[in-house]
């Protein structure tokens, strides 16, 4: 039997950015912490934290220094953080040391981090509401260091709003399936298939093609040009430097 | 209106190792890809590929180097790969150059690949069907590298069977939410808190306690202590090397 509920939820996934000044009953935040919970982890090691910012002026803060006005908008707020940190001292605790390196830790910590967020993100559509995702959080990573008093070996890496949608958000284009799902081999792409590519995506924005969009972001001296760095540092502030070996 | 049977698909979310040789209908398996797309993706770029393995003898192979019988039983079987090579090229068709790091290229392609991933795998279960993730496709990166003829900047990351369940799979326990979530700052977990954690993961399961699970992978020289090394290795061998500055 199949339930072609969930599967409309999972097709009309879009991001909200407005939201109306309602906060949301406890039992549904409640509802979308443990199914975010649910969500499969690799070796079951679940190697995440996930910090829910409540206060209004933390809010405002994060808002104002990662350039995300929806943050501040959103009726709840969550920063998922790759957790090694509570790995170690679990370890710890039964007289074993990490013998994981930093790399693979970032890996799975991600992991983990994208697969809850993703659960709880379908909770909260399929009850009505609008999420947003604000991966803008890895601007400001050392910021949030001190802010949310993360220890050693905890990052974050992305954050979802969550609201009621005060907007009727578009439903974003997507690249043709034929060229993001391969057959046995890696099929690559012809000057066709990159015009195809665009043509599909030409609706992504309103204020031109969706190179225009990829422009700001994507290419050298923009938006993810200097990440690397962010992470590279903050990285090694919290103890995962990737020149080193794992720590115990 | 709450949807409750999507909650309940999320809820139940259980890792299936054993299927029935049945194979699943092309229109599911077209939905499970089409509903894959419908992920969100950061800054819409969709750096990801997915390979879908239909060759048999290319399926045991994989199996075999990998040592996952699982991916050998599953109807479906498809390897999400990190793809920064299709956006090089999508920029470098309308003349501009990525700007991107391999250390952000890595983390936005892991986002993708998670965030689809995840997309399908409730698409595949709310159709009834059982999934198992496989991360194990990390132990072996350069030689699916070569099988796949993974192109530069494209690296296999986790991988997804599905199939119609031939068993009943237990749904497994998960930490404490109280010790997952944090609100505002991190909690630093108590010795008592720690201990709570292995009760909560004491049902994970059959052969002994949580700790003995993770003993098998996270302790030094275990199964994600060498992993950092092929990490390492196959991203330079894809023109990603993380002590390089990005490629053009």
């Amino acid at each position: 039997m199949i339930d072609y509920n969930i599967l409309e939820t999972i097709e009309n996934h879009r991001s909200v950015r407005y939201f109306k000044p309602e906060p949301l009953p406890t039992e549904d935040v409640d509802t979308m912490m443990r199914l975010a919970q649910r969500a499969s982890s690799g070796g079951m090691a679940q190697v995440y934290s996930v910090i829910r910012i409540t206060d209004p002026a933390l809010r405002e803060r994060i808002s104002r220094r990662i350039g995300q006005p929806v943050v501040r908008r959103a009726a709840e707020y969550f920063i998922f953080c790759m957790d090694i940190h509570r790995m170690r001292r679990l370890l710890a605790h039964r007289g074993a040391k990490l013998g994981m390196g930093p790399l693979i830790a970032l890996i799975y910590g991600i992991i983990d981090c994208c697969l809850s967020s993703s659960s709880m993100a379908l909770a909260a559509e399929a009850m009505g509401y609008g999420i947003c995702y604000v991966g803008a959080v890895q601007r400001a990573l050392e910021d949030l260091v001190v802010e949310l008093e993360l220890p050693e070996g905890v990052l974050p890496l992305l954050s979802l709003c969550v609201g009621v949608p005060d907007e009727d958000a578009p439903l974003r284009p997507r690249l043709p399936t034929d060229i993001v799902f391969h057959e046995n081999v890696y099929r690559e792409p012809t000057e066709a298939d990159l015009e195809r590519c665009y043509e599909a995506m030409a609706s992504a924005t309103f204020f031109g093609g969706w190179f225009e969009y990829l422009d700001n972001f994507f290419t050298a001296g923009k938006e993810f040009a200097g990440r690397d760095g962010l992470w590279t540092t903050a990285l090694a502030r919290q103890g995962l430097s990737l020149d080193e070996e794992a720590k115990p």
